[in-house]
C-alpha cells in the first residue's frame, strides 16, 4: 500500500502533464467540427493505456465516434474490471465568462481549470494512472479492460450497438465508473441510483416569415409567446409535471426510504448560499436531495427565438425554438415519456401555430446494489483515503449508458465518483481539484486491491 | 404635370443607381460596430440633397447619429414642408434566411431586394427625387426643408433634443413622411393613426451559474422555465393584456367608427394564405383590422436562454432574457405602460429568482385630422396617379417620433407612405417594388403641386 501510494506521489507531476495534453484536445461531442478532435483524443488514450502496461489497446470504429478499447489479462480465471469512461466534452459556450481559454488547462488554488478537468478527462484519466500503478509495481491481481468513448455527453448512441457487438470483448464481472461526485469533499460517496433522461428539442412555427411587430402585432399568434405559454403549462402550480400519464411508472419511495435519506449530510443554508439562491423551488412536498434522487423533473436546457441582439428590433418571430429534458426515475420508460411529451405538447398548441417534436436522446434510469463484493471493495477503497464510509447516494444525474451496460452486458457498474459540485461541469470555469485527482488514484488503486483480494 | 413625369421618366435609372449607392451604406443603428457607416449614409444623403437643388444642406451633430438639415426657401410667405426620412436601417438577422445579400440591392421580379429597400431608405429617396423634379423643371412653389435622421430604427433617442434645440430652424406648416404602406399595390392608404410603443427588456437570474440539470434539476428554480411563466401570465386565455391598469387609458372605438373600419379592403383569407397560417390569434371580439389598429397588443420580439447550438446540453441556465414590446393606442403613455409592466413583471416572479426590468425605448401614438390642406394636397396627389380616393388607415406600426414631432414642434405630419406588406421590412429579403418607387415619386411630385395651389 506504501509502496503504490509512493509511486503516485513520484510521479504526480508527470501524470498531471499527461493529463493536461488530453485536456488541450478540444474533443466537445456534440459539433461537427471537432470531428477531427474526437479521433485525436482517442488516440490520446489509446497510447496512455498502452504505456500504463495494457497487453494491447485500440481503436474500435462505431457509427458514431470510436471506442478505446484496451485490456491486461493476467489469469483467466481472476474476475475482470471493465472501466468506463468518454473522451468527449461539452461545449464551452457561454464562452466569454470563461476566465481563462477552455482548453488550455491552468492551475489556480490547487485546481485544475478547464472543459473536461473533472468531466470526464479527470475522472476518467484516475483510471488509467492507478492502472499503470498497479502494473509498474507488479501489484495488479484482477484483469483488467478499458471502454472509453467517444460520444456521453451527446446520449451514447452508438454504445449499446458497439455492446451488442462486442459482448465477448467486454465481458467483466464489474464495470468501474468515475463519471459522478462526491457529497462533499471530505464525504466519500458512492453513488447507488442515477436518474434516465429524454430530451427533446421543440419549435413553434407561425408566419411563414419574420413579420414587424408593430403591423402584425396582436392579430397573429407569435410563436415565442406561444412557447412560453405551452413551456408554462408543462408543470402546475406545485411544480408537478402536468404531461398526462408522466408518474404512472413512477415508484413511491417509501417513509423508510424517506427517512433514510434525510440522514445524508446536506445543509440546504450552505446550499443556497453556494449558489448564490434566496430559496430552491422544485415539487412541493419533497425536500431538495429527494427532488433530485427520486423524483422526476423537466428543465427548459435552451430556449431561442427573434431577435437577441443588442438593443431593440420590432419583429414578430416566425419560429421558437426550445430544448427541454426530463429527469426520470428508475421505472420510468424514456421512450414512453418522450411519446407522452410529443403528444401533450402538440395537443396543447393553439390552431394559429405550427409545432414540431423531437427526441434528441435519452436513457433508462438505474439502480445499484450495496451488498456486492464491488460495494464492499469501494467502501474499504475509501475508508483508506478518507479515513471514513462512504455514504450510498440516488445522484440526480444521468449515465443513460449505465442501464444499457445492465441490459445488454448483464453487468452492474460501481459509481465510484471523485467530482464537487463546485468543479461546475457543463459550464464556465469547469475545474477539479488536484486533490481529488490524486485521492481519485490512490482511492481506485486500492479498489482494485481489495476487489481481488475478496475474490483470492 | 407631364412635363414633371417626363422628367422622372427620363430618369429613372439614374434615380434607381443613386438610390443603390446608399444602400450599399449598411447603417444599421442598433449595432455600435456601424458607427462609421452612420457618418457615411449621413453624407450620402446631404450631396443628395444639395445636388437636388437645395440651397444648404449640412451634417448637424447629436449625442448618437447626426441628422442631415438641407432647406430650400423660395419665398418666406410660402408655407413650408419639413420632409422627415432616416437613413439607419434595422440589423440583418437571420442572415441565412436571405437570398441575396442585404447591403448588396437586386432587381427580381421587378422588385429592389436590399435591406432598407423600402424602410426607409426607398421610401426616403423618393422625396429627393421628387423635389428634385420639381426644382429642375422650376416647379418648387412652397418652401422645402429635409430632417434625415440616423436613429429611427432604435427610437430616436435623440431626435426630440434636436427639435428643442431647433425649433425655428424647423419650423414648418405640415411634416411629410413616407415610412409607412399602401393597403395593397392599388389601395392608395393615408396613414391616420399609429401605435405607441413600450419596449422592454427583461432578464431572470437563477444560481449564480450554470448548472447541470441532471444534479440540480427539480431542486432549483430555472430561469427559463420561470420566464416562460411569466410571459405566459401576461396575456389571458382572450388574449388580453392582464398587466393592472394596462387598459386604463385606451378610449374604446364607437360603434361608428368600427363600422367604418370594416368598409376598408381587407380579405382575411388572402391575409392567412399570404402568411401561410391556418389560423389568425388575438383579442377576443376584435376583427383583424381592430387588432392592430385600435387595440394595444403584446409581443415577444427576443428569448433566449442556455444552450442554443446544435444537439443537446444538459444545462440549468443562470439566467434567461427576453425582448418585450407592448403597441400602445392613442392616450396611453407609454412610459406610464412601462411602468406598469415593470411593477407587474417584478411582483409575478418567484422568490427564488431576481429579475430585471428596462425599457429600451418608447414612444406614443398618433392620430391625425383629415380635414386639413395637406390631407386634400396628399388625396388628390394619389388620385392623379392611382386614379382613385386614398383610404384613412389606422396603422399598427408605430413612429415614436412623429407625436414627439407635435409635442415640441406643434405641427402634425403627412402620412404618405408607399410600402407593401410583402416588402418584408425588418425581415429578411426586405423587398420594394420599382413601381411604389417610381409612383412615390410622382404622387409627392404632386402633392407639392396640389399643396402649393391650396395655398396661393
Amino acid at each position: 500500500m506504501e509502496q503504490l501510494k509512493k509511486y503516485i506521489e513520484d510521479n504526480k507531476d508527470r501524470f498531471l502533464e499527461e493529463l493536461f495534453g488530453l485536456i488541450r484536445i478540444p474533443s466537445i461531442s456534440s459539433l461537427k467540427e471537432h470531428k477531427d478532435d474526437m479521433q485525436k483524443a482517442a488516440e490520446y488514450w489509446k497510447d496512455t493505456i498502452l504505456k500504463a502496461g495494457a497487453d494491447k489497446a485500440e481503436i474500435l470504429p462505431t457509427d458514431g465516434n470510436p471506442v478505446v478499447y484496451g485490456e491486461k489479462i493476467i489469469d483467466e480465471t481472476k474476475p475482470t474490471v471493465l472501466v468506463y469512461a468518454h473522451y468527449d466534452v461539452m461545449p464551452v459556450d457561454p464562452i466569454d465568462l470563461w476566465n481563462t481559454k477552455p482548453f488550455e488547462p491552468e492551475i489556480r488554488d490547487e485546481k485544475i481549470y478547464a472543459r473536461g478537468a473533472d468531466d470526464d478527462k479527470g475522472q476518467g484519466f484516475m483510471h488509467a494512472k492507478a492502472f499503470e500503478t498497479l502494473v509498474k509495481n507488479d501489484q495488479l491481481g484482477v484483469n483488467v479492460k478499458f471502454m472509453i468513448e467517444g460520444e456521453e455527453e451527446i446520449g451514447s448512441p452508438n454504445l449499446g450497438k458497439f455492446c451488442e457487438q462486442n459482448k465477448d470483448l467486454l465481458k467483466s464481472d464489474i464495470i468501474l465508473v468515475s463519471d459522478t461526485g462526491m457529497m462533499g469533499e471530505d464525504t466519500p460517496t458512492i453513488t447507488t441510483g442515477l436518474r434516465g433522461l429524454a430530451y427533446m428539442e421543440v419549435k413553434v412555427k407561425g408566419p411563414n416569415r419574420d413579420l414587424h411587430s408593430g403591423l402584425f402585432g396582436g392579430a397573429v399568434a407569435n410563436p415565442a409567446n406561444v412557447l412560453a405559454n405551452m413551456i408554462a403549462k408543462l408543470e402546475d402550480d406545485k411544480n408537478r409535471i402536468t404531461i398526462p400519464g408522466f408518474y404512472d411508472d413512477v415508484l413511491e419511495a417509501s417513509e423508510e426510504e424517506r427517512k433514510e435519506m434525510a440522514k445524508a449530510p446536506f445543509d440546504l443554508d450552505n446550499y443556497k448560499k453556494e449558489l448564490d439562491l434566496e430559496e430552491v423551488d422544485g415539487e412541493e412536498g419533497y425536500s431538495t436531495i429527494e427532488r433530485t434522487g427520486i423524483r422526476p423533473s423537466l428543465d427548459v436546457n435552451g430556449i431561442w427565438s427573434g431577435y437577441i441582439g443588442e438593443g431593440a428590433k420590432t419583429v414578430l418571430p416566425a419560429e421558437a425554438n426550445a430544448k427541454i429534458s426530463m429527469r426520470l426515475v428508475p421505472n420510468q420508460d424514456h421512450k414512453k415519456i418522450a411519446r407522452l411529451f410529443e403528444d401533450y405538447f402538440k395537443s396543447i398548441a393553439p390552431k394559429s401555430v405550427k409545432v414540431e417534436v423531437k427526441e434528441l436522446h435519452g436513457g433508462q434510469g438505474y439502480v445499484a446494489p450495496t451488498d456486492t463484493p464491488a460495494y464492499q471493495a469501494a467502501s474499504k477503497a475509501f475508508a483508506d483515503v478518507y479515513g471514513k464510509k462512504a455514504i450510498p447516494f440516488r445522484s440526480g444525474g444521468s449515465i443513460p449508458i449505465i442501464s444499457t451496460f445492465e441490459s445488454i452486458l448483464g453487468t452492474k457498474s460501481m459509481l465510484m465518483g471523485f467530482g464537487l459540485e463546485s468543479d461546475a461541469i457543463h459550464s464556465p470555469n469547469e475545474n477539479y481539484p488536484l486533490k481529488q485527482f490524486y485521492n481519485g488514484i490512490e482511492t481506485i488503486t486500492n479498489f482494485y486491491r481489495h476487489y481481488a483480494e475478496m475474490n483470492k
